[in-house]
């Protein structure tokens, strides 16, 4: 890969589109709307932005953003559609993420010669691999902290979201891991309100989790939300760590990209990551980003998991999507010998046992953590039968057995298609 | 103010508005999609969020935002506009800016009820004033640190943005001083890249602004961008104070809250927030977050100045809404005795001589920046000539003189206006 940063974007614009994309290119590196006396040939042509490629598709009539119209004397204006490539010199910004992303996703989104645009990818050179950490742990390393070898880690996520206190959660994790729970994460709510302090929580819910793996040798992964302020994020990230917790995570949007690059670098456990907010991104197919380019950011910055929605969500994400986004997680950003740099999908929001065959059949791995919330704490035989239905759905995926020739011999799972099927 | 958090949105949805609203304050609080055995009625009342207010607005045919149809059989769908006001007890996450975010402006936007969501406000009960640092020179003492005392801050933008060296920076910077500026602003695109590091700028651009500080007594501020990892941040802030600059900068966006909150915590000189991607929040009326809700977040977090664009500029912003930012910073955020927390608006984007006047008018106020870069630069009698004419129409404004009248005998003024006024 060259020393070069490529984006790639897909805009509409009423004007030609080769005049659009050099006005992106321009405004994100040293145009201005004026041509300036510093700005000679020989600075262009080393610091400026390269159109590499403009791919036409479809025309529409009406401005998919509300846009200033342009000027008139060029009749009624059809909005272009295509899908652009840009390219920048590593020269202009080093390998640095968050002038990465005032480069590939600031000003550009609010030019007026655009009635759509929203970055779709991002190919970064290997400097980039160098100077960031990536994941600490990623699949292999989360599979060795939980001691689960090939198939998918059954999670959930304490409910109710919030209003729990410490020693009620700690209830409900120790019926989860009696339950075989494989995976627990606080809600992205639930940091460290007065009502159920982050500490206090630790206090309350390590001891059934260590007594348990005392016990059988099952060490369940707790994700505790630390969400907050730099500082309380890396003293609460030392307590678990001396509570001997495996898991922390935070909500990526949130806390922000230098945040969280500074939080791994100070992290000795698994880093969970909440995409809460990602509808701002996503929901609109004209503007925004794409979730390959959102998730490249948050992997080079060290996260080892990320939320992905799941099938048949309880959101507005269509299950191709889905998938496309959990299938990115898994296929490395860089090239040997840098890392590949590749994390567990989360997948979460409305699943249940119904969905485990579909998702495996879809992306045709194992290498994620399935959450279920209500899908396990709402079975009908209580939180324990809710995490076996999970399993045995798993089971079933894995064999190739359709669902519901599997729950003629697995009770739970029967119980929770019966319960759960929409 | 009442210890709870509001917060106001815009939706549109093809379901009762009623329902639509339970889904929205359930999805933040303690629901989830099924209800469960610890989600008692006790605390369902102590926290969830509460619906406190739902204005109906118009319906339309189409949704504004990709949704899954609702279930078959209730006819073709309408969708439902209206003014929502949530509210949460600060209990729930105590005075938290990433939880607030990750509760206020999280998982909700894609929810599949919605076909537009957008967070319009925010009403924050005083433990947050109390939490967060807040801007920690502000109006006053960004005025104070320039010894200018009642007009706007005439700022320009180094340009070409990115391509100089730091010595042809300095030249450019020298230019500007002796032509009279009093604020000069990195681009967000140059940070820290290997053609212009920020120790190498600071090296070159300080000693220019000290001779000419030690010679004239007028204190120009730079604004250095330090956008970067935290740590970097924090040595290239130093690195600022202890060449005896007065303000370093940050890409809010690409740093994020959690990096931003602790740059100001440990800041000397004014934090100046460039939001550089703010297009991606902005550009839809159906999704994201206004300018309003938006900079509450920052002013908590710390900056001392935040960008609104400028009348008639080169984005797609329309006028009335960089007026309403501006004002909207410029309005106390807290009632006493907790701090106002105003912050000065910046004034940026194709600006020139020939907006000044209509800015005063709409604001009524010259605590601002006024930045131009190419109005200034690209002056044709030169950078000074360019600074002498953005003096003179707000001298022009104050005075509440016409520009053109004002022009007859400021030749500087009349010469930007045959040039730049379109």
């Amino acid at each position: 890969m060259s020393d070069r940063i490529r984006a790639h974007y897909l805009i509409e614009t009423p004007y030609s589109l080769e005049r659009a994309a050099e006005v992106m290119a321009g405004e994100q590196s040293c145009g201005t709307f004026t041509r300036l006396a510093g700005e000679t040939d020989e600075l262009r042509e080393q610091h400026g932005a390269r159109v590499e490629h403009i791919k036409p598709l479809e025309s529409v009539e009406a401005p998919s953003l509300p846009t200033p119209a342009p000027p008139a004397g060029s009749g009624r204006p059809r909005y272009r559609r295509a899908r652009v490539t840009l390219s920048w010199p590593l020269a202009n910004l080093g390998p640095s993420l968050p002038t990465l992303v005032a480069t590939v996703a600031g000003n550009l989104f609010e030019l007026k010669e655009f009635s759509a645009l929203k970055l779709l990818d991002l190919e970064l050179p290997a400097p980039f691999a160098a100077a960031y950490p990536g994941p600490q742990f990623g699949i292999a390393g989360t599979r060795e902290l939980t001691g689960i070898a090939e198939r998918p880690l059954i999670g959930t996520i304490i409910k109710p979201s919030v209003g729990l206190s410490p020693s009620a959660t700690a209830e409900v994790v120790r019926e989860l891991v009696e339950g075989g729970i494989d995976f627990i994460k606080d809600d992205e709510l639930q940091a460290n309100g007065p009502h159920n302090p982050l500490k206090a929580r630790v206090d309350a819910v390590m001891p059934v989790i260590r007594e348990h793996a005392e016990r059988t040798g099952r060490r369940v992964m707790y994700a505790f939300n630390i969400t907050g302020d730099l500082d309380e994020m890396r003293e609460h990230h030392d307590y678990v760590v001396a509570a001997g917790g495996s898991c922390v995570m935070a909500a990526l949007n949130a806390v922000g990209l230098a945040g969280v690059t500074h939080l791994r670098r100070h992290c000795q456990v698994a880093l969970h990551g909440h995409r809460a907010g990602w509808g701002m991104f996503s929901r609109s197919p004209h503007l925004g980003m794409s979730f390959v380019a959102y998730q490249k950011l948050w992997r080079l910055a060290g996260v080892d998991h990320i939320h992905v929605n799941g099938l048949r969500n309880k959101f507005s994400e269509e299950d191709a999507s889905v998938i496309a986004s959990a299938r990115t997680c898994l296929t490395p950003m860089f090239a040997p010998p840098s890392p590949g740099c590749e994390v567990m999908p989360v997948f979460s929001s409305g699943q249940t046992a119904d969905q485990a065959v579909d998702t495996y059949r879809a992306l045709d791995s194992t290498d994620l953590i399935f959450c279920a919330g209500g899908g396990i704490m709402a079975h009908p035989d209580g939180i324990g039968a809710g995490v076996h239905s999970l399993r045995q759905a798993w089971e079933a995926a894995v064999a190739g057995i359709e669902l519901d020739d599997y729950a003629r011999e697995h009770r739970q799972l029967a119980r929770a298609l019966e319960t759960f099927r929409r």
